[in-house]
């Protein structure tokens, strides 16, 4: 084992908390300023907004991997849905400014307390990057704001497939110059995990039941990842890193 | 002006006197074991050897530039002209893992002394990544061995086209979600500049007098580049960084 790539979204970083403060900042700045048209920003449930705009991430992405949309990175997808989600939700009259602020939060996210003392620890002993559906420059902001100590970015826009593409998976190994089972892909989410293994590599389950806030759940692991932990730091553990 | 890409064999480590070691190491080693046939590798003069194979490097490119061969990392490329090589300077006898061990010294290169401290300067105030010809898991041993502090790695490699193929470094600012003129490549090399400044980027000479030996020479800046400088750390001053 020589590598390890991680997943961002929920497995490295709270979006849901980031982007619900990004919602919040905005309303009390256009509250505060009185843009006209945009008072319905003051009484948006921010929590059930950043929700949906999750919740259209998945249905973004397969309309690229069926081949329905020219390949579209991250930032420009969650820009499409966006504006459907502003509209739905009464949210009127931004400024371009305010809806690319909103777009960026995605590049601002923090990350759960453990990840950089985790990845830390694992980038001592193992070469470590992100194998994420965000585009480079979301990966590279995030990491500089945030100190995420990657020894390189690798993301689906390198190989303009998503995950769970193979193409995506096999990436990593093919640019490391590694056999496929020198690398595992950490990840809060099963499905990835399940799409990695069948590409030959290695798994670790990462369980982050505060993913979608407070009240949600994630499963525990029903597929079978060679590890399974509650943080990043104890993967470090695990890996004697 | 938000980014920073760096060529890397002379700008940023010294490929010369890793390559000579390299040799060296392997002469004593075959020496010390009396390996059958391998004794031509004892009189060889290993810096002529490192010149020769890196004269190998820009006309091994052009073939696949050109399109004669189909895409080939520099590792393979690396390889291809080191057989040539052994050769041609009587080298005869190796075991595989010596050649490997060979080809793999270009990824155990060691940094000019003012490199790491000039890069995390400059990464406190921009993006720096490598833009070079050396594929990514090249740049991620070197990385990682020398303490280079990128903050991603791009190479030829993720685009199939080698400097100076406009494609190459096209993909910096495309991938960084910048403009070409917010990016600077940062090149020992006149020509590397030039075909840089040609796609918008700007520009930065580093004069690496010693990149040849200490009998070679470095051309005193002809083109315009935007700065010109003695190390990465004057680099540093010149940028407020």
């Amino acid at each position: 084992m020589r590598a390890l790539i991680f997943d961002v979204f929920g497995t490295v970083v709270d979006w849901r908390s980031g982007v619900i403060s990004a919602g919040e900042a905005l309303a009390a700045r256009l509250g505060a300023a009185s843009v006209d048209g945009a008072d319905g920003a003051d009484g948006v449930d921010w929590a059930a907004f950043a929700d949906a705009w999750r919740g259209r991430y998945l249905p973004s992405m397969d309309r690229v991997r069926r081949g329905e949309q020219p390949w579209t990175n991250l930032d420009d997808l969650h820009r499409a849905s966006l504006a459907e989600l502003l509209d739905e939700f009464g949210v009127t009259g931004l400024a371009d400014a305010d809806v690319t602020d909103l777009v960026m939060a995605w590049h601002r996210l923090d990350p759960w307390p453990d990840s950089v003392p985790g990845l830390t620890r694992l980038k001592a002993r193992y070469t470590i990057a992100p194998l994420s559906n965000g585009n480079v420059s979301l990966l590279v902001d995030m990491a500089k704001r945030a100190g995420l100590p990657w020894d390189l970015v690798l993301s689906a826009e390198l190989v303009q497939h998503f995950k769970p593409d193979p193409q995506t998976y096999r990436s990593a190994p093919e640019l490391l110059g590694l056999r496929p089972d020198q690398v595992m892909m950490v990840a809060a989410h099963l499905d990835d995990l399940a799409a990695a293994a069948d590409c030959g590599l290695r798994t670790a389950y990462v369980w982050r039941p505060l993913e979608w806030g407070p009240g949600g759940t994630a499963p525990e692991p029903t597929a079978s990842p060679d590890h399974t932990v509650d943080s990043l730091t104890e993967l470090a553990d695990q890996l004697d890193a």
